[in-house]
């Protein structure tokens, strides 16, 4: 039985209104990389945890910092704190987070014999971990706000699986593309079944919404990308009924008509795509985004000016107020109240 | 007196007849990075010289490199091998070139301080050898392609003045443009002014065109390029008239009305842009690329089916083929072939 049927009305419920295409007076807002980024009160219980990995591994802390966003900067909603990386580590490919460098991988998957060690994906890795915070999570929040699940596309958790880190070219994951396509789409598909069982266990567990994180679709181009990312998105978008599904394929401008007719309530839009270009393309869905994480470095009022700017270039009510990627850790504290409070206190006519 | 009036007649000139708007019977094709990147040739006389900057440093190796690609692979043009960042080292900022993580400054331009240590340039830093590669490189040549001089953008070299290296979010370039707008435009304007003097000598010296490389354009949004990069390449385009132009700004899909606006023959298109979305903004300029580098990873009868297409989709005789970016450095020799080979045996109808 799902945990949503027993959890308590949604006092916020603005960021589902605007997936649902339901009326608000307002935009919603809540930043990606809200929790486990910025935040002096997340640095310390990181640390506290024993780092990146251990906290992952620890539900009443990751849903500790999953909270803080809400209570200290007074967002419309809290994402789950966990990682994409879950996922290459349920299908048996361990890995750490190396400080200033990311993730790293010892090993990768490049043949079909690296792929034999590959295992179907139940509960293994940290995704019990995972399921269990967002539970205590939604225990702790008690309908102050949804609560937002996540995971890595399909494309992007390739990248990781192959390349064994992060790449500037992704020379080694484009390569098996053009290489060695039919490989490729048997290592895509299981990440894919993996996926759509992960999400379901993260929405049994109380998620309000899931959100596929495309990072790297950026590393394709149309062609590429509607050959190798967009089938897979479009797939568990299929699978997942329970939820609203937002789909954000960061750099994927060359996409955007195709990516409007997935199967999806909301898209995230990037910093790079102005607001015209996304409004043009995309008629269906909800917009999320796209403030420049860079934004948050200017003075106040230059935030609040062109977060204003922003408010009034989306359209009303198909607006979820966002930056357009992550939060960079050296964001100053303040510019997170500017934004947030910007959105808050622009009404709809 | 300009080396060209002394200059034989090319030879082969379908590079300049393409950025003339002349008539053509193919394509003309060359390769970003075709000169100093994946040549087993080049990677000799680089030990040879004693490393990358050295190479620099000594014309009448940094000729032989510009031209092995001519020589070897048979493109039509040669492109001076040589380094953006000589302009920064020229103005006062020098710096190496680390193995695996790419140039780093010791110092770098963050204030009005740092600023007034900078001075203008004249031939300091690397210009001098730069111009006498590109003399020694037209007296071999003899004629047989164009050379193509070339200088990094403004907003390119900013980035790495401010940083002092690479970037994944250009934080502290991008602090700047958000917090000290003066200050940002005022090192802007040193940095071409320096930049125009440079392409001056370097046609002085023998190049047939040059091309600015705005690497880091994709750092930015339409707002931000079209007030801190598009107006100094603009400038940078007014200034030069004595031969053609080519603008290459990497990532800046979201600018190409604007870009084709500019006063200058050719535009470079990054591989992300498909040909349609290009041939629709862009109607005055020759086209230049745009195949993913990362094709070359694929087999040559893929390459060449790719290429074929590519081919097909830029306007006839308004294209020069090319990749869409750099070489990677550990792209397979044949691939080069395969590549060049394609482009050369079609024929405009």
């Amino acid at each position: 039985m799902s945990q949503n049927q027993s959890a308590p009305i949604l006092q916020n419920d603005l960021l589902l209104r605007v997936a649902r295409g339901e009326t608000v007076h307002r935009a919603p807002v809540w930043m990606m990389r809200q929790a486990g980024r910025s935040l002096v009160e997340y640095k310390q219980v990181q640390v506290q945890a024993g780092g990146f990995r251990a906290l992952i591994a620890q539900p009443a802390l990751a849903a500790e910092v999953t909270i803080q966003p809400v209570e200290i900067v007074g967002v419309d909603a809290a994402i789950i704190f966990s990682d994409i990386l879950v996922i290459p580590e349920a299908m048996g490919l361990p890995y750490q987070m190396l400080p200033q460098k990311g993730p790293s991988f010892e090993e990768t998957i490049r043949s079909s014999a690296d792929m034999a060690r590959l295992h179907p994906v139940q509960s293994e890795g940290n995704l019990d971990h995972t399921y269990e915070a967002l539970r205590i999570t939604k225990r702790l929040l008690n309908g102050r706000v949804p609560l937002i699940g996540f995971a890595g596309a399909p494309w992007t958790i390739f990248c990781y699986m192959t390349e064994g880190s992060g790449s500037k070219t992704f020379s080694v994951a484009k390569s098996i593309l053009y290489r060695n396509p039919v490989f490729a789409h048997d290592l895509l598909q299981r990440i894919t079944d993996a996926t759509i069982i992960y999400l379901r266990g993260q929405i049994a567990a109380g998620a309000d919404l899931v959100q596929i994180f495309d990072s790297w679709a950026g590393a394709l181009d149309r062609k590429t990308f509607e050959a190798f990312s967009l089938p897979y998105i479009a797939q568990i978008c299929a699978a997942i009924q329970e939820v609203p599904k937002t789909v954000f394929a960061k750099g994927a401008f060359f996409s955007l008509d195709s990516l409007a007719a997935l199967d999806c309530q909301v898209l995230g839009i990037d910093w790079q795509i102005d607001a015209e270009m996304a409004t043009a393309a995309i008629k269906k869905q909800a917009l999320q985004g796209n403030a420049d994480p860079c934004l948050l470095y200017a003075a106040p009022e230059v935030i609040a000016q062109e977060t204003t700017a922003m408010l009034n270039a989306f359209p009303a009510g198909r607006h979820i107020a966002n930056l357009g990627h992550g939060i960079n850790p050296d964001t100053p504290r303040e510019s997170l109240f500017a934004f947030v409070e910007t959105v808050k206190n622009h009404r709809y006519a």
